[in-house]
């Protein structure tokens, strides 16, 4: 399988991640796309140079004003005195105005939805280059392979139109789906099997028809994102029955997580999506830090098996998982899967 | 004045707070209250007793979940194996459920709206002998004297029903205003001259027609809780035309900050009070290190016979005030004015 990496993800790395009252090391940090990198050599995946970003599809997917304020906050941040990285500290939550204020230390506050993740003199940048993966895993499938892989780093499936969070910025499953349908694709599928509820990536199509949202992850009463990804969260308006949430409880094995995956790919069947990105995570595996799914690592090749059973051209976007040396081994067993089914 | 102190407000002083991406010492720390004390002390203004808590009042205006979820997060945490102070990291804004998780890293970001405030293991007690200082101020009043004093620490004005942050837990003033309406008042203002704006007040009693809320503070735009404090937001329903919102900004010196004052007291004239509540916050000062007005001591002062102008029994609330060793003479300026003008 073609596959797509971009250095630079290196730009972002933030110092400290708040976690249980205290600065930690990041759990999402650069040597996870290292193990990934040595996995994909060592299977004798194919390499290929990423091309340029296209603002385009990501002006489609996040807000004009989401965007100015990446690509503008470190400065601020820096102007401000403050001598940190960027962390959010004040939200606008319940019964409060949603209004960005000029101080730019509101202004975080405002465009986030967790104080977990930082924003360093190299996100943006990072992001930008992570996004670019993903559209040229997507340029790749369109012009005729059967699937590819975009190695991003950072992730994308928490990130909604403005709002970043969970190590994202730019949604970058989202993008990818926009770009299937700018091409022409009628309906289109996003299956996000990263053990997080991908919230951004819901939130983004939630009122439209057109894109398909199916997520298999641990239920939001126990985990992150905790604030979506109930079971009755179906879509609004005209994209009513165009989301499809398969919450699980913390333990759950292979058996019930695969049986959610039918039931996810029976729906993008039935939606009669033309192509499919799936943001693919591998914190379902049972030694990750921050989850409690119970996935083997054999089990992650079984699930690309599946999902080539789909039979729709297929861009996979790389999202989270934690346990870092067994990362590279989870991802690849997924693609691996995938291309011995589709062979 | 009569004034009501608590040694149990120490128990409460979180090991760091998140400031320009960094841990410092928490602006809001015990020592604040011993240059208050001190200053009360040489000043000959008469120390009470105060009296034990009373739930009821406070059940009044604090959801039951919210209140469950102060007194038990703590043991929750520690059981959750959390090493750290209790920190919200992930919060339900903008599009996201309302719905308190189960877990308890994520019911810590349900009722919070800052990842500034920690909750240690003292805290509970602390704000709820803080509380119990402003009702002993509110009986005082009630039976009899012009004005009295609660030292309350933590403070309360950021304290929404369900939502903890700003260094607030319980809403002090809010409390002692339910208290006068309980005893039969018919209407209740609260003046807020804190700095920053009482989110948590306003929000309390946005709905009610019986208490009157006015602040005085910087502008939204600029300032912290940065999502409430607009002039356009004047109550609804039954609390339409009951909340007056006067943001002033950065550099604002007496003059104008005290026709605010002039507008504020004309308005709860207008309105009707029986009984007036000050949240007494001293950041409004000029050296003041987390806010942007220019008052000078002398001011403070001032205020008090301003607000004794309005002849109304009234409890004063201690809020927020950051210059450290000022804190004492501005809080105590104020309520020597006031006593002078009374008198």
């Amino acid at each position: 399988m073609l596959f797509f990496h971009d250095d630079r993800h290196r730009l972002h790395f933030p110092q400290a991640e708040l976690d249980g009252g205290q600065f930690v090391t990041p759990y999402e940090r650069p040597s996870r796309v290292e193990y990934v990198l040595r996995r994909l050599q060592e299977t004798g995946m194919r390499a290929a140079a990423p091309g340029a970003l296209d603002m385009g599809p990501v002006r489609a997917v996040h807000a004009p004003d989401y965007l100015e304020f990446l690509a503008t906050c470190w400065a601020d941040w820096v102007a401000s005195g403050a001598r940190g990285e960027i962390i959010a500290t004040s939200f606008p939550v319940r019964r409060m105005r949603q209004k960005p204020p000029r101080n730019i230390d509101g202004k975080v506050g405002y465009y986030s939805l967790a104080a977990e993740t930082a924003i360093t003199a190299g996100t943006w940048e990072a992001a930008q280059a992570s996004c670019a993966l993903a559209q040229s895993a997507q340029r790749a499938v369109a012009a005729g392979e059967r699937a590819a892989f975009a190695l991003c780093r950072p992730p994308g499936h928490h990130a909604a139109s403005d709002l970043f969070g969970g190590y994202c910025f730019l949604n970058n499953a989202a993008v990818a789906a926009q770009m299937f349908r700018d091409d022409g694709a009628g309906r289109v599928a996003v299956l996000d099997i990263d053990f997080h509820h991908g919230n951004g990536t819901q939130d983004i199509f939630h009122r439209r028809g057109d894109v398909f949202f199916a997520s298999i992850h641990g239920a939001p009463e126990d985990a992150f994102p905790y604030f979506l990804g109930y079971a009755d969260e179906t879509g609004e308006g005209a994209g009513e029955g165009a989301n499809l949430n398969l919450p699980l409880p913390p333990g759950t094995p292979f058996g019930p997580w695969a049986e959610a995956l039918d039931a996810a790919l029976a729906a993008i069947r039935d939606f009669g999506a033309e192509a499919l990105v799936v943001s693919l995570g591998t914190d379902a595996f049972k030694d990750d830090p921050i989850s409690f799914f119970k996935l083997e690592s054999a089990d992650f090749a079984e699930a690309g098996r599946r999902i080539a059973g789909a039979g729709l051209p297929t861009v996979f976007v790389m999202e989270g998982g934690y346990a870092i040396e067994a990362v590279g081994i989870n991802a690849v067993n997924v693609l691996q899967g995938f291309e011995e089914a589709a062979a």
